[in-house]
């Protein structure tokens, strides 16, 4: 049973996509106009991981990180190079993919650029003009917060301690922020019903996500320093024109990386670039040493806990060399025990289970194989009660299951959703105890707890609602 | 190594992806008029299988399929039902999805609709235009076959045998197939720049293939009766608008279903619907079914083969429940032989490992798991040399891989990318030997391949190429 720390609740919650088996996620990604630094593929790795488990369990997920590939430190840095903005966006993409590659992230689905986007972003932007949540000033355009009721519930912060978000012409309230940005001179722009100009920094988040996600989906994820202003002003933008809510159904934070005290930044200056390290060490001691930490905690970088990661990696990978060569004698042993037989009889179906689907996808001669499996587990391992070599055939037809999808039902409690019928019942429970708490029947209420602590459940009331969670 | 039968060059190919690691598909989907049907549904049986196969393998897929929601076929429903023809798309798109769903088919990445994509597909029309390679004709666009060189490679029909594509105004060639259709007397259409419209049959594939995979992509699949016109089509449109070639690496087809002698069609009216048939089989009979048979043969229906489909089904499915029990028993054993002992320690870490991961992705925990897993290999696997316990632990291991992706080359060899090595290898070795040919040093020709085969790589030259492939 997932459960997830939710930043939005500020609660753990039992994961539930909003349609089953589908999880779709949007990661804040880069801004390119610098080297891909060790602090900001502490994200993607976090996020491949989770991507990767969710993929474990079964979900198909759909997976998105943007690419930020014009801004104010984009066009500083065409400025101070002489280079055109789009060569300084396309050198430092091809950095972000070299870095992230090494790292063994998988490729996201789509990595949309701003650029790419500019016809989107303006229809969004007079969406909400349209509908009272955002004016037109002096050629800019300003979200305006005091349209919109519920600004402020991802990082809880107040409308009173709101700061100006930052400068601009022609505001209602300084807290209010750019949708659109005029030209300043000598600025690239793209033309639109406001004049020349560029998208403000918040915007992109909502137009893209929503553009192939959907206007709701599960997962938004990013560094925890964008949780303010950033990921708060895309969810009055995005619940602002598609009145939905809530727009994500859980956000997720990662923590910052440390250097000495300060978070490695790229505007801090005291970066060190993944392009360095790969220098000293070998790219999975590097994410050994990004996921040795929990994706909430703050992450310190130091010389010591790199060297420990190196070890302690390899340390496992050299049991990993062993046990395959044992695993691989297996099949060679000219010794024979019945039990030794059957294993290596196994092993050889699932090869050659593979070898018919490596024949452009032979599913016949497949399903005969798993059919020969089954003769195998029917003569053999059954009537002689031989779990060991019930465990192994179980894992072939496992993954039989997952290559030619057969056998769902039967595998269901690897794969979520049971998981989910699960949530189901036990918030039935609850509803049923809640709706007896209010009526004081406080005896039935503290019966129905009480039997939900045997099956290991346990409860934590507050004021308006219970949380629950399975002890382990 | 896989090996993919590729409909452009008829022959089998070892599969290698444009870009290592990752796999982009485009299947042509429904045109949304009548309940879906078992002989379409096979299409996409074959295509999830495909899917879930290179995800097995270790690839990144990224699966598309589009949804005609604009047509002769939908328009006509319309008339006939007095319904409007986007609630006809909508009521087929559900049955659609309900359908595939039943048939456990993961859902695809994206599923682009036509009409959603209007302004894309003028643009691209513009383009042919603008290029040459497609003329205006009192309201119509047509693809002009003449000024595209290429034409006909992938079902092999010469111009000469072309026949008239579908009729039209203003053709220049009966055989030129139209871009956009000028809207008859009430019919729905879109504005455009040669007046109210929709689009042709074929240019959707080619512009929304092209917007959500690139101008190059792995996999192009549909039913064999769409190689001609409209895949044919396809490949005009694309490859003389972007001017790459090929298009598509690998173009797959399925071939029909057959109900007596005739192809089931929605056309011919000899359909039977899914929904029908899961009145009386459960959906996992008929996906057993639909795979039992390879994806490119013709697949006979009838009852007959169902109950055959039926029967084999359950004669797994109740092995498999069998040994679940058993496999299951292990963990309640009281009788402890060593290697029993051995066993449950390792299910039970690997259970200890994925509770931590659905502990809010606890990958700090996780690892300490793993590591105790390295421990017990250490001290008690691996000194007895106990051949079982080690390929259990060694599948901990990889489902560890999978999940934190941090041992990704201990398990290179199930991956995909050492094959993509021993291809290059092979294809080097092999174009060594073409030198030698073409200096006719037959000695050392043959020398080269005789080596070859003793590596059990089987070799077949023609006239200007040399196909391999691996004995089995």
């Amino acid at each position: 049973m997932l459960r997830i720390y939710n930043t939005l609740t500020k609660e753990i919650e039992q994961f539930k996509p909003l349609n089953p088996g589908i999880v779709k996620i949007y990661v804040c990604g880069p801004t390119v106009y610098d080297k891909t630094h060790i602090g900001h593929v502490r994200t993607y790795v976090a996020f491949d991981v989770v991507r990767r488990y969710l993929e474990f369990k079964g979900y198909s997920v759909f997976y998105i990180v943007n690419i930020t590939d014009i801004d104010d430190k984009i066009i500083r840095k065409s400025r101070e190079t002489g280079k055109n903005w789009n060569e300084i966006a396309d050198e430092y993409i091809e950095d972000f993919f070299k870095s992230t590659d090494a790292l063994n992230i998988k490729r996201a689905h789509i990595y949309p650029r701003v650029t790419h986007h500019i016809n989107d972003i303006i229809k969004f932007i007079e969406k909400l003009i349209d509908k009272g949540y955002a004016y037109e000033a002096n050629g800019n355009v300003y979200f305006d917060i005091d349209a919109f009721e519920d600004y402020g519930k991802l990082s809880n912060i107040s409308k009173e301690k709101l700061k100006p978000q930052e400068e601009g012409e022609g505001k209602r309230n300084p807290y209010d922020f750019a949708l659109w940005k005029k030209a300043k001179p000598g600025e690239p722009y793209w033309n639109s019903p406001w004049g020349p100009g560029r998208p403000g920094w918040h915007i992109e988040c909502s137009v893209m996500s929503s553009k192939y996600l959907g206007q709701q989906f599960d997962i938004h994820g990013g560094g925890q320093d964008l949780i303010f202003p950033h990921h708060e002003n895309e969810i009055a933008q995005s619940e602002a024109c598609f009145g939905v809510k809530p727009w994500v159904k859980y956000w997720m934070h990662t923590g910052m990386l440390i250097m000495g005290k300060e978070k490695m930044s790229k505007s801090i200056g005291n970066i060190v670039t993944v392009e360095e390290l790969l220098r000293h060490y070998n790219p999975m001691e590097l994410r050994y040493f990004l996921i040795s930490t929990h994706y909430r905690s703050q992450l310190a970088y130091n010389e010591e806990a790199l060297k420990h990661a190196k070890s302690a990696y390899s340390r496992i990978a050299n049991v990993i060399k062993k046990l395959k060569k044992l695993a691989q004698e297996v099949r060679a042993y000219s010794l024979e025990s019945e039990e030794l037989k059957l294993v290596r009889n196994i092993i050889k179906l699932r090869d050659d289970f593979i070898k018919a689907m490596d024949d452009d996808f032979n599913t016949p001669k497949a399903l005969s194989i798993i059919h020969k499996l089954a003769s195998i587990a029917n003569k053999k391992i059954i009537p002689s009660s031989n779990a060991v070599a019930a465990v192994m055939a179980m894992q072939v037809f496992r993954e039989a299951n997952e290559v030619l999808g057969l056998f769902e039902e039967l595998f269901i409690e690897e794969r979520g959703r049971e998981e989910e019928l699960i949530n189901s019942l036990v918030e039935l429970a609850l509803a049923i105890r809640q709706r007896h708490r209010a009526m004081k029947n406080w005896e039935i209420a503290d019966w129905i707890a009480s039997e939900l602590r045997k099956l290991g459940i346990e409860l934590s009331d507050s004021k308006d609602k219970t949380t629950w969670w399975f002890k382990y």
